[in-house]
C-alpha cells in the first residue's frame, strides 16, 4: 500500500475511508462511527471495490454488535442477536452484486457463533480483531496474487485495463492494477490504458490517479475507444478485476467488462480477471444467477453534480455485466492462475479452500 | 424540423447557430458574422454532426468571399481569389474528419468559379443563394433518406442509436434519427437507447433532448451498457450516422461505432447507417484512408468544466473510428438503401449522382 494515502483504517472506534467519490481533486477522509454510517458508505460509494467493501462491512458488523451490546447477556443473546443479524442483513443489502459484502459478514457472523457466551467486551474485541484481520490479510493475498498474475505479463506489454482494482479497491495494493504494479516494479516495460469506466469514472478519478503515483506510464480512454485498440492489435491483454465468479468461471464485473471479453475473443488478446478466492461464489452454477445491481439514474444524467442529460430521461444504469468463462484466458488469485476448463479448475481449488 | 429550436438560420448578414455545447441545460444561439466566427464555431464543436458542418461551412465561405470583397474587380480576381481560397482553406482546416466540410465549401468554390466576372454584390448574393440552397437541400434530403430508411425499422422494435444524427446534427430532420422519427410518426412502436457518447456526450445532451421533444420513449444508456443489451437480443437494429463512407462501404463514425458493429456482428443483429450521399467520398477505396481527428484530453479530462482526471494524465482521444463494410446490413440514403456488395451499389451510386 502506498503511504501517500489508505482506503480504509480503523482507530479509536472509527473507521475512516478514504472518500472515493470526490477523488482525485481532492483527498478527503469519511469517519465511520455507527453500522449506518458504513451502510451508507457502502451504498454511496464512498468505498466501492468488492475487497475493500468487504473489509469495511467486516467493520460494520463489529459496529452492528457494540450498538446492540446493551440487549446482551453471556446467557442470554436472543435479545442481542435480533437486533445484530437485523443490523448486519441492512449492511448486506448496501450493494447486491458484490459477494465480498456477504462474504465477511458471514464470516464475522460465524465468528459470533463461535465466541458468543464470552463477557461482551471480550466478545466485542474479538470481533474488531477478526475484521483488522479481514483487513491485513486482503493486502497479503493481493500481494500473493499479484506475484503469481505477474508470471502473465510480458517483459514488454501494453495493458489495457477497466474500472480501478487498485489499492482503492482493496484494503491494500490491489487485484488486477495490483498486478500490473507487482510487473511494473520487476523493471517489465509497461504501458497501460485505462478506461475511464462510466458511469462512475472510476478508471478516471481512481486508476489515472494511482497510475500516476506510481509513475507508470499510461493514457485515459472514452470506454468505447478500446474496441479500436484491441482490433488494431495495440492491446498485448487486458486485465481487469471481479465483484463476484460463479462455479463455471464467468465473471461478474464492472459494467463494460463484457464489452472487452467479446473483442478480445473477437480479435485473439489475452484477457485476466484477478481476484481474490473470497470472490468466488461456488454456490452459483453460472453467472446467469448472480443478482445485477441497478443504480439511480443520477449517476448518468449528471456528472460530479453536473447536469448532462434532460430533466425526464429515462435511464438503465446496471452497475455490473458478466462475461462468460469462454471469454476468459485466466483467473488470477492468491491459489495462483486458473486456467480452462474452469469449472474443474475452481471445483479443485474448492477442495484446496475448504480442506 | 422542430419549431421549437433551429440548428442554424441565417437572416440579416449573421448565422445564428444553435449553442450545441451547452444544450440542454440552455438553449442559446451563438451569432456568426465572420469566416473566423463560422471556423471557431466548427473547430470548438457550438455546431457538429457532418451535414450540419456542411452547411455551416457554405456560409463560412459566404463570409470570405464577403470579406475578400474590396480586392475584387470583375476583370481582375487574383488578389479576391488569394485571400479567398486562403480563408476557405482555413475554414476546410477546422475539423478533418467529416467529408462534408470539403464537399460544401468546394461545392461553393465551383460555383464562384461559374460566376465570376460577375459585380461584386451579384456575386455574393449568388454564393449567399446557393449557402441557403445547401441548407433547405438538407432538410428535404433528410426527409426522403428517412422515408427509405422508415421501410426497414419493423411495426414493433428496440432502436439502438449513437452520437446524435437528428435536427441538431443537420439542417434539419436529422439522418438516422430522422429516419427513427419518420418511423415514430408512422405509427410504429418504438423503444429507443440511446448511447451517452463520451467523450462529448452527444447522446446524452443532444439525442436525449430531441427523443423527449418528440415523444419517442427512450432509455440513456453509458456506451458500454449496449454490448450486453445487443448479447441478450434486447436490440432488434442499431441505426446511426455517418462523417465519412468509403467507396467500398467503410463507415466512418463517431468513436464507439465499431464497438456496436462488431458486437452486432457477432449476435448477427441488423446495423445501419444514414447519410446524405455528400457523405460518400468515392474518391477513397477504404476507410483505411481517412483521417481520424484526435482532440484534446481536455474532453476526457473535464466533462462540461469539471475535472473528473488527475493532472497530467495523459489521454488518447479519437474522435472517430472506422467500421468496417462486413458489419453493416445497409446504408440509408437519399438515392434508397444500399445493400452489400457496397462498392457496387456505391459505383452505380456514383454514376447515377454524375449524370
Amino acid at each position: 500500500m502506498s503511504d501517500a494515502f489508505y482506503t480504509l483504517k480503523f482507530t479509536e472506534g472509527e473507521l475512516s475511508l478514504i472518500d472515493q467519490r470526490i477523488l482525485p481533486t481532492r483527498i478527503e477522509y469519511f469517519p465511520c462511527r455507527t453500522s449506518a454510517d458504513i451502510e451508507f458508505a457502502i451504498r454511496d460509494m464512498v468505498v466501492r471495490g468488492a475487497p475493500a467493501i468487504g473489509a469495511t462491512a467486516a467493520y460494520g458488523v463489529y459496529f452492528a454488535a457494540k450498538e446492540a451490546s446493551s440487549l446482551y447477556a453471556p446467557d442470554n443473546t436472543a435479545a442481542f442477536e435480533k437486533l445484530f443479524f437485523e443490523t448486519n442483513r441492512f449492511l448486506f443489502n448496501a450493494r447486491p452484486t458484490a459477494v465480498n459484502l456477504g462474504w465477511a459478514i458471514e464470516r464475522m457472523e460465524s465468528h459470533y457463533h463461535r465466541e458468543k457466551g464470552k463477557e461482551i467486551e471480550s466478545l466485542l474485541a474479538s470481533l474488531l480483531s477478526l475484521a483488522d484481520h479481514i483487513t491485513s490479510e486482503d493486502v497479503e493475498i493481493n500481494t500473493t496474487l499479484s506475484g503469481f498474475g505477474s508470471e502473465v505479463i510480458p517483459e514488454s506489454a501494453t495493458i489495457l485495463t477497466h474500472c480501478n482494482t487498485g489499492a482503492l479497491a482493496t484494503a491494500g495494493w490491489g487485484t488486477a492494477l495490483g498486478v500490473i504494479k507487482t510487473a511494473f516494479h520487476q523493471g517489465k516495460n509497461l504501458f497501460v490504458y485505462a478506461d475511464e469506466t462510466r458511469p462512475r469514472l472510476q478508471g478516471a478519478r481512481l486508476t489515472a490517479w494511482e497510475l500516476t503515483m506510481e509513475g507508470i506510464d499510461s493514457a485515459l480512454i472514452s470506454d468505447s475507444v478500446a474496441a479500436t485498440l484491441i482490433r488494431d492489435g495495440k492491446i498485448d491483454l487486458v486485465i481487469l478485476g471481479a465483484d463476484r465468479v460463479a462455479a463455471n468461471g464467468d465473471v461478474c464485473n464492472k459494467i463494460g467488462t463484457f464489452m472487452l471479453s467479446a473483442l478480445c475473443r473477437m480479435y485473439k488478446v489475452p484477457f485476466y480477471s484477478a481476484f481474490p478466492v473470497s470472490t468466488i461464489d461456488f454456490s452459483i452454477a453460472s453467472g446467469k444467477e448472480i443478482p445485477i445491481e441497478e443504480r439511480e439514474s443520477s449517476e448518468v444524467t449528471h456528472i460530479q453534480g453536473v447536469q448532462v442529460a434532460p430533466e425526464g430521461m429515462k435511464v438503465y444504469n446496471p452497475a455490473f455485466d458478466v462475461t462468460p468463462h469462454e471469454h476468459i484466458t485466466g483467473l488470477i488469485t492468491e491459489k495462483g492462475v486458473l486456467y480452462p476448463p474452469f469449472d474443474k479448475a475452481i471445483a479443485a481449488l474448492k477442495k484446496d479452500v475448504i480442506s
